[in-house]
């Protein structure tokens, strides 16, 4: 889950400000990042008995993470263009469905009382993003801030954790 | 186990579009170290007991899986011609023989009465996959699509995780 | 955490020597990654309920870290120009404040008998470190020597671990 | 520790073949980041209370091991060139005696009946290999081919996993 920076040649801010997109581009993804590790994590703790199929589901996430400092960096290294901005919107929409089918074969590992479906409730948060993504990957091709401002939104409703899956552990 | 795509220069789609088989390499390849992981996974948790000889059969598949993301990314860049396929699936074959050394070498540790033994019974997927590779690199020459038609296939009947190994951990 | 020294063509002395100045930075960064890694492990030792603030400062923490590797091989490739090395003591200044800042976070989770807060004491080293590296961003504008010395005086001090901690782990 | 591979452009067997060498360097230090991966497994679990002073200890190995693959890059790039070489044996070198520091620093932690220290007993190994690697590094100026082969034999002597260490840890 590293996303890389090159150094870049001469030794003035002048030579690192060409870097500026590729470094915010780089905090987004990291907060992305950042938010499905930690969930991840909430997520894993309430899974006492890890079957094939979680293991699965754990590695199709995985794969789609894995695309997105590929994403992120040609997103930076173009300023934010709607093309490159559009797949990596795709990125993450795809991690969120992924995200959700590790969650939904977690829960139906655990039977019918499983607690990571009532620590989840409704789960607006999994339902609006990936809407979000889908509307930023084609606003984006009319404004491009417009597609950027939703793809912040939607890291920013995610940046409290799971307090809810945390009430559960705490409890349980 | 991270296989790297390069970041393009340009932002259409047209400038990623040769990434495409690399892409599509790194996706077989990626279902392959899942594959390995998972596996690997359910028969670790079966060893109690890590001698030295568990250790080095363990780094030896470490060895052959490490030469995957090198070989993907040869095959990727070649558009799967004939010659990188069947280094590819050189690669494949000597990581299949190792894991089948590491099982080996953990049943030798557990006794008797190896659980692993059981549970890996007649092992036919180990024995039909280093096949399908030997047959995939030679046919390759002749026709790629059927060398990499072979690929998939060893693939999609691995993909089925080991629920042999599962049921018995669960009894246990 | 790995910082990356690339190949250079020639077999003779000469042709590493240019790697000097980048090997020397790494050494430096290695330092401070272990400083920050060692300290980090008695810290998690001690806090024994991972809320979601905990997870989210340590992100926080492995974001500024992770540029580290970044602004080493700018400033090694620059030979200690000033600029490069105003910017490696910020990623340095960012993780001291982060380190705080997760530390702080575990205190208030630990409530009013804070184990880790009788461990810290006054935390001396955690105020004099932020100064010294404010103190090197500037002065490396003059004298690029003095800046170097500092960032290396900053280290040396922080080169023991935190016995304190330690004590306490073994007392309790 | 992964050691990285270039992929060639072109798809015959011709454009791999300048690898060899690379791919050659690439085996011998994988041999050698297994046998400290492995001994180092065994010498931990022999480690119940980790001290600030083994943390650095290990840190300072890691270090050293970090250069392995740069240093093995370099000298397979160089076809075993002599100075390449002598600078290999040099990270090997310094990872042994680094290695040597961490298992004194945890005896020394053990106290008089320290398990580990009755576990390797002489150390004729661990006395042995930085002799060979002294050795070779200088006889590397004479015969190249000389140099490679004591590499190789110092590896050997090692692939025998510390079976001393193992038994203890079966009795205990």
């Amino acid at each position: 889950m590293v996303l890389e920076l090159k150094v870049p040649h001469g030794d003035t801010l002048e030579t690192i400000k060409p870097l500026l997109p590729v470094f915010l581009s780089y905090v987004l993804s990291f907060i992305y990042l950042g938010i499905y590790w930690n969930n991840h994590h909430h997520m894993l703790h309430m899974c006492k008995n890890v079957t094939g199929g979680i293991l699965w589901a754990n590695s199709h996430l995985l794969f789609w993470l894995s695309l997105i400092p590929f994403s992120t960096g040609w997103m930076g290294e173009n300023h934010f263009s709607a093309t490159p901005m559009a797949i990596y919107g795709f990125t993450l929409l795809m991690s969120a469905i992924a995200y959700w089918i590790l969650q939904q074969t977690i829960i139906r590992s655990q039977g019918p009382d499983s607690p990571l479906k009532l620590a989840v409730g409704k789960d607006w948060k999994g339902k609006l993003s990936p809407a979000l993504y889908c509307i930023a990957m084609i606003i984006g091709f009319w404004a491009e801030w417009m597609g950027m401002a939703l793809y912040i939104v939607a890291a920013l409703i995610w940046l409290v954790p799971d307090r809810r899956i945390e009430k559960k552990l705490v409890n349980s």
